[in-house]
């Protein structure tokens, strides 16, 4: 009885300590698989919404009421040769390929201002309006546009209706300038908080 | 002994197997009450905080220093004729009723222009400033204004104070607009993140 | 052979029931672990990073093209004798002392504006730029500037490159005023959510 005992104590101690270990793998799985889902939704590395667009800019002349879609509403300042301080507000289209007379797929509305002395350089807030039967909502989107980069990151700050809640980066690079009454900027949207 | 073993072995399996399956669904419970939690914090259903609010802007006209709160900083360019580009600072007072002379529950400070030219639109960015025993802190908001929405989103960007870090929506409707000397917007704010 | 069985039973049920105590000890702990580290990743209590910068504003005079890092691009409304309406943009320098021609660790791209009747008080938004060795990529960041309190909360809304998609408060507190054309502020970054 003893040495059954025993025999048994030791079956059952081994068959127990096999199940511990694989209690252990699964709980250990398990709870780096939550930590791994908590920190996905908050340390993503892939973008959760990815969208490209254009930004078409035509700045209001005087008279050309029909085609401008921006205009300035401060003169630029004396402090250097680069518009520093010039106020445009805009209801600019965004189109999804290149051409300014694409149905838009979205507005941005919002101003810009050039902001240095020894170059071109501007800062921009704005939204983005989506109404279409695929998208509605907004994207609410500020920051540098450092015009000597070829690429430049604004925030994307905020969202509402299908954008609800969402952050994320724009990456901007200017397509095309035609002197001072039309410029083309191409907007990388990638949303990393999505809702 | 082989069969008492045996015996054993089959009680003691079984026994165990009852064991593993509950502890199984215990981890089971835990590990997705922890993804909950790790999920609701970042995807609520439901707003941490609700406030509402009624925005009074009644506009200088250049004689009325006493009661005006915000006062045009352009003009309006030629853009259309909704005065496409016209700037308006504001310091205006937010109450809990609708009433303009009602004890202000905070003030609202910033910002608005118009920026369609084929109707009334504008843009917003403003601070929700609260300074009361009860709450102490800033609320930071930027949007579009479609002012042909019965109700447009804001997105409320970051807090201070008593709202640290706090982000969400902030849902306005035109309660009244008086010529263009006074108008009025009730603001539902929800916010959805809360520190 | 009965009395056995109850024997190893009784052992066997002991040593389970002590197994499955730890095992609820270990889940419980990873859980809370899994729990806790969701929870810290959204409710931190100390920033990720922290800063502090000096930031100089030398307003343009008209003249002194050379120093000027800001210009005045409205001029201030009758609102009041506290230049309400004053729309100031600017690319000021910020250093990590508060020397004003210390080498620049950043520079501020923005705008404010005054925005009371009553006092001095101001709302701004603006993006810190940072590209040298150590740090590139951008804050940006938005507030109202309640002058007549010691320190005032801005809201970090968001950040790119080195700064990706991060969060947190600006704190800020006058340095130094030298009448129209010159003041600094001491500004403590405090970064509450890092990628």
């Amino acid at each position: 009885m003893v040495q059954s005992c025993t025999t048994l104590r030791t079956i059952s101690a081994v068959t127990m300590r096999d199940l511990a270990v694989k209690l252990c793998s699964i709980l250990f799985l398990l709870s780096t698989l939550s930590v791994f889902s908590a920190e996905a939704s908050f340390k993503p590395n892939e973008p959760c919404k990815h969208l490209v667009l254009y930004y078409h800019d035509t700045l209001f002349n005087g008279t050309d009421v029909a085609n401008a879609t921006s205009a300035a509403v401060t003169d630029p300042t004396k402090l250097g040769n680069f518009k520093f301080g010039k106020l445009v507000v805009f209801d600019d289209p965004m189109t999804k390929d290149s051409h300014l007379l694409s149905p838009p797929a979205a507005r941005a509305q919002g101003f810009y201002f050039y902001d240095m002395k020894t170059t071109y350089s501007a800062w921009f807030a704005f939204t983005l309006i989506f109404n279409s039967t695929k998208q509605k909502g907004t994207l609410n989107i500020m920051g540098a546009d450092l015009m000597t980069e070829e690429t430049r990151d604004f925030s994307v700050v905020g969202g509402t209706g299908d954008f609800f809640m969402a952050r994320g980066i724009a990456t901007i690079r200017t397509d095309t300038v035609q002197g001072a009454s039309y410029f083309r900027l191409k907007m990388d949207i990638k949303l990393y908080e999505c809702y």
